[in-house]
């Protein structure tokens, strides 16, 4: 099938991009590098040199014989979406083109700003370039756990059935996004809805817990296909920026705390959902929300099953409680379903022991790059944020 | 106290500057006029010519003696609104600012992404603006009753209490828009509330219903006084629209079956509620949400209204069922809670027989002015929008 991946440049872009490769699709990936500018704003690097995408679809030619083509656009210029869409004709589209970082999105007015409008623009052209060119597409949306909040309730995957004085309906989840890029998200879940309902669009928004790992069964074919893997307190995710400071000998510095559960998952096992997600698409006029995350952690339960990781590897590591740059609850109920996925076939590769083993152990050779300048986090969302 | 009425040239906001400042408060209006490059866009204008706001504000200085200030600028501009913010210091914010029309959104894809980010981009800066240079201001928040959609369960007022699987929260009401102007009420009201709770700022969301009405209080003091009044298929309201057809003769257009139910309420209600909106504030932190409408009725209702005061009046008015240019339910369950305005002091205004034939009296001296092409529905939801 012909698959598009926007955002194909990214952590969880490109290994989706060579897993539909290796599997014989199609794939179109699209990428305008925004991604590559807002590190250089804010001094952050991944933890290992990442080389152009060019680059490495051209060593994916040579390792694997298998072509993945590239076009290089923003998907806020409506015109280039349309083309896009045109000549490439997809079956599938996979979704991770936005600005996908809370703290970016916090840090002033002009970030708030242009990660709302940078995501609902991109994802309007998206909704009217499919309903011009390719309206039977299944576009695959990733959208976040986060944009649930944490409500004193179970969280459903997407709707919820109310019954309210005797009367009864199925209704979208009540959202309580947690920064302004969760909010981005939230908004654009309400434009694809609204756009599967009036023009019979088939869409699957990804409700995505934290992405962990560095490493995929492609990204292991050669050093040139590594994935951006990023620890600092902008892009970096959190089980991530605990490994790399245990490999560092850095304190895991948890935010406040530390009670905030939210669900977790490993970056194959992000491949394994996006992959599900395609081979069994929405129907037409569907809106289907998935709720993609295989178990749920404290912030606490994290820090301790890295420090125990770094005593079984000789590594000295210590937890370091920071006042929370974030607003958000410290201890709170949390129990969100994500059974739509496994019903599809998911099966989960759980953080066991081995698993977090194998992670430090995957992040200790690139040590001697880290800047620990970078974990601690500058942005706050309360009173400091510059507006 | 110093209000500040964004959105002061237009339908609502002009009768609501007079009202504040009839009232001894300090006003400030401030508009883009961008409602009025629309309706050249268009082709359509009020059904009475409105002087520039320059001209009707010194129309009120003569009349009145009392003085409305003007700022010319786009809340799309955050230097603009820091400055107004910073300058004018106000007490509290009426915010009509945004473009108000579900069919100008829908279109084409250029004005559904135009009304999208005009409408949330001017919020946020203005969200940003009011944390910095007046954090205690009260903001009073225009949305709409449209966010909600048509639920099978009755209408709460922006929350419900859920029980679900034995646990119980209080969370935002599931919102179902049926534009993409609807759609960006809903992203705002997203915005507010989280700027509420992090920031601790204090804001109300009205969301009202269909309002009708020409006259207020203070239009009547002069006919350099009055406010824009559309009767058209993009910015007309229903009621209105069916007054001004049953005037010139034409059929009333009920779009499909007629069963669509809405809360409605008089322009005289509209000031009322915002009046109250303003002189109970929302606490800090607090999104507080008030539906604000005084009494529901189906589309055909209101035709039928029209037609008997139309006999009344010695008129021969008829109803034509035209295809629905949107796409939304023509048979619903409606029942949405109305009390917390009522709880502050409203007196509803309503729409009895008498109100009805005052309404058509008040359009028929301007009859003649009236362009029939401009009742007939151009903008289609489904398959024939451009984009």
């Amino acid at each position: 099938m012909r698959v598009l991946i926007l955002g194909g440049d990214g952590y969880l872009g490109w290994p989706t991009a060579m897993q539909f490769s290796a599997r014989g699709d199609e794939v179109t990936v699209v990428d305008n590098f925004a991604k590559r500018q807002w590190e250089l704003e804010e001094g952050i690097e991944p933890v290992v040199p990442i080389p152009t995408l060019h680059r490495r679809i051209a060593r994916w030619q040579e390792v694997t014989g298998k072509t993945i083509r590239m076009r290089v656009g923003d998907l806020c210029n409506h015109r280039f979406v349309y083309t896009l869409l045109e000549e490439t004709r997809p079956d599938a589209i996979v979704h991770y083109a936005e600005q996908p970082s809370a703290p970016y999105s916090m840090q002033s007015r002009g970030t708030a700003v242009y990660t709302q409008t940078n995501n609902l623009v991109g994802t309007l052209n998206l909704l009217f370039g499919i309903r011009r060119h390719c309206p039977g597409v299944h576009l695959v949306k990733l959208g976040t756990m986060g944009e649930y909040g944490t409500p004193n309730i179970d969280i459903e995957e997407g709707y919820l059935t109310v019954t309210h004085n005797g009367r009864t309906d199925t209704l979208p989840f009540p959202k309580q996004p947690g920064s302004f890029y969760h909010l981005s998200k939230v908004h654009d879940s309400h434009n694809i809805a609204f756009a599967c309902r009036i023009w019979g669009l088939a869409a699957t928004d990804l409700n995505q817990g934290v992405v962990y790992g560095i490493e995929t069964a492609e990204t292991r074919l050669d050093a040139g296909l590594r994935t951006s893997f990023h620890y600092d307190h902008v892009f970096g995710t959190v089980l991530n920026r605990f490994l790399v400071q245990a490999a560092v000998g850095s304190p895991l510095t948890v935010y406040g705390k530390g009670g905030q559960t939210r669900g977790f998952l490993n970056l194959v096992d992000t491949l394994q959902c996006i992959d599900l997600a395609v081979r069994h698409p929405a129907k037409g006029g569907e809106f289907r929300v998935f709720n993609q995350f295989t178990e749920q952690f404290s912030v606490m339960d994290l820090a301790e099953k890295v420090c125990a990781a770094g005593r079984r590897a000789g590594l000295a590591v210590s937890i370091e409680h920071l006042p929370n740059p974030r607003i958000e609850a410290e201890t709170h109920y949390y129990n969100p379903r994500h059974s739509r996925l496994v019903d599809l076939g998911l099966q989960p590769h759980l953080l066991t022991d081995r698993v977090i083993d194998d992670l430090l152990a995957s992040v200790r050779p690139h040590a001697g790059r880290v800047d620990p300048g970078a974990f601690r986090p500058k942005i706050r969302w309360a009173a400091d944020t510059r507006v």
